[in-house]
């Protein structure tokens, strides 16, 4: 094991169905990201089928050129969840089954009034001498072994279990470790405008900072930068500060948010802040606006409620909507938008709402009104509304996407006091 | 190399961005579909670093297990593009330049009115010995080589030019040698059942099937049972049929689908099929169930709207929910959510509703109505309705998420006959 090598990991995803076509670890982008920013590059990442003497082999394999080696998956109570025991059989110790821990489970199955079925009793088993990593989000609980000077750290698969292992009782622990080298990253995050368009507005600062990565990234409706940096703590915030400041003087108010602050959430603040309420009114995103804003904890403060009217019928039902305006303009246009969020802001009692309706596809496209036409209303208490047409490329599922992202927006640009109703 | 080993495959992905949280290697998903037609599992799949020497450990490591190797990217003319160097090394062969090859490139920049960059030249220095795979559609060709019996195919990393090389030169010498051995594949979906419970069901059928791979996999709301055969065409599909068919006696109407076809899609065709208009009423879900129906094509045609009531007053006033229901009982109560149910159906003049009423947390649980809390209610144009409870463990979105699945094949069953309102 070279000096470089010392501080680098691995991450061994264990499970056969991600071999398959179907299926793929994500679980080791989340990880290589927190790992990077502890100065902890991820030299090696590889798929292991539920097999103990494969995953043995892979174990000896990674421990030959890294310090840490993650495995996620395979923890679970079904006959091929075998990491546990693969892992005590390549470590040499024994399973030593845990009976307070095996009571504290079967009291969350009969509390939810189940009987635990007999295979869960194995989550019960744990490595001998192993750290215990207690997983509050699920059952089966992590472990940190060390064998050889390599330290072999075991995740379960579900995302949220492993990621909420990781940050209570692995990250801190590295993190101390670290203490010189370390990495920073900050992602800049812009709706409403396309990838090309932000590219051309931030060439000049991209070609200043060409020696450190910058990365472009889209998604339907949204783009991102994403800075990394690294060096001494001190030295390393001080140059992504320095390289924010850059992007965000081209930027401006264009940036919605930082890092892991979605659009959702950033309206969601926005609407705390101000003491306001919302309702909305969907038609071709079909309730994922609504979506998007309840994933946010705490959203019933200020969420009211939304209706998705795919009927022409439920927009005059429900919406008030003027029959006469579906007649005329039809139900994918301004008018039918702004009289939609003029309806639910009414019907909800709302401070504002938030309207979409449009053609997602793959049918009910014409010359005039092609897929991917969706026209966005917005109403407050006052007279007064705001409406945008935007015209999405791509899917079915693409177009809703980015229609979802770009009501947000609005919003978002009108809390934020960079729209005025007119 | 058992024999077992013999017929197997591997997949490494070359390329450092691969080993950072923005880039995945999808290659591989593509290249074990197509393997696993002709019989030849992935047992191993890695990524590896733009480094010559790990490159080689890697390939010595695979090469231990499987008769196949087949490695992705690094054939382009940049510093870090290193496959075709590090293979040479670790084979033991030299590189040759191909001049006929090299003065091909130079016409092809010269056609676009370019000087071909000195760095290309590179991509004209051929592995001694291997087979040459020509790439129609890009300008480094792939390479097949064979050492101590394993062969080591090497293609670029552009996916439409590893398919089209994989077509054209591979897969058919593949098929020819396959002499028979294909492999087949079923999902069988179960939604509304958690993942040991399927597992105490099927315990019988696995074990008589224990010798072919049958994986069971968890998701919020579902269950998926990955079967998998290999063999001559003819005796794998009876074979698959056989399986299948001892599975399906198991578990019977649980399963609601199969392969790709999601319960969405699933309900949407019960929908069609008999002629029936839905509606939803939404309250923990806020809006999910609309976006998963919606989400499917076509699916105004039976869709008609969803009423996303997260304050109580929008549950009174917009479904016609009796205010006295939610003093007395609750907003999360049976009561309610058969209210909303019965008020979404009259309100969009539906044949069927569903409604979904629950406590996603974190915060709004209480010892009586802890958080995961879910109720669920059905109505039609009768006056019988059908109630649901249900306790859903997990975060936030692992409850809305279940309780979403669960919203609809509640749906399902009733359009299935297997559950009739009392």
């Amino acid at each position: 094991m070279t000096e470089t090598a010392a501080a680098a990991a691995a991450i061994v995803a264990i499970g056969s169905e991600m071999l398959g076509p179907l299926r793929q670890d994500t679980n080791s982008l989340w990880l290589s990201a927190r790992l990077e920013e502890l100065g902890i590059p991820v030299v090696r990442k590889s798929v292991v089928g539920d097999d103990p003497a494969l995953i043995a082999e892979e174990l000896s394999f990674m421990a030959r050129s890294v310090r840490y080696v993650f495995t996620t998956g395979g923890l679970g109570p079904t006959a091929d969840d075998v990491t546990v025991a693969a892992i005590a059989a390549w470590l040499g110790v024994r399973l030593e089954r845990n009976e307070v821990f095996l009571e504290k489970m079967r009291h969350r199955f009969a509390r939810r009034g189940f009987e635990m079925p007999a295979c869960n009793a194995k989550q019960a088993d744990f490595l001998a001498g192993a750290k215990v990593l207690e997983n509050p989000r699920g059952t089966a609980p992590g472990f940190w072994v060390e064998r050889g000077g390599v330290e072999v750290i075991i995740l379960p698969g579900v995302p949220s279990e492993m990621r909420e292992i990781m940050e209570s009782s692995v990250l801190p622990v590295l993190l101390e470790r670290a203490a010189g080298v370390v990495g920073r990253r900050r992602v800049l995050r812009i709706a409403g405008m396309g990838e090309s368009a932000v590219e051309e507005l931030v060439a000049p600062v991209y070609a200043k900072w060409k020696d450190d990565p910058v990365t472009i990234l889209a998604s339907p409706g949204e783009v991102q930068l994403h800075l990394a940096v690294r060096g001494a703590p001190d030295a390393a915030q001080a140059k992504l500060a320095a390289m924010e400041a850059d992007f965000r003087e081209v930027l401006g108010p264009r940036i919605f948010g930082e890092d892991a602050e979605d659009l959702a959430r950033v309206v969601g603040r926005l609407l705390r802040e101000t003491g306001r309420t919302l309702a909305l009114a969907e038609s071709c995103t079909g309730g994922m606006v609504a979506s998007l804003v309840t994933d946010v904890p705490g959203s019933s403060r200020y969420f009211l409620g939304s209706v998705v009217t795919y009927a022409n019928a439920a927009k005059e039902g429900l919406l008030g909507v003027d029959p006469g305006i579906l007649r005329a303009a039809g139900a994918v246009s301004q008018e039918a938008a702004l009289a939609m969020a003029r309806g639910a802001r009414a019907r909800f009692d709302a401070d504002v709402a938030v309207s979409v309706t449009g053609i997602a596809g793959p049918d009910g496209g014409s010359a005039e009104k092609p897929v991917g036409t969706v026209h966005f209303g917005l109403a407050d208490r006052g007279d007064a509304a705001i409406g945008k047409k935007r015209l999405f490329g791509g899917d079915r599922s693409v177009i809703r996407r980015a229609a979802s992202v770009q009501a947000l927006e609005l919003l978002r640009r009108y809390l934020a006091g960079q729209e005025t109703p007119a």
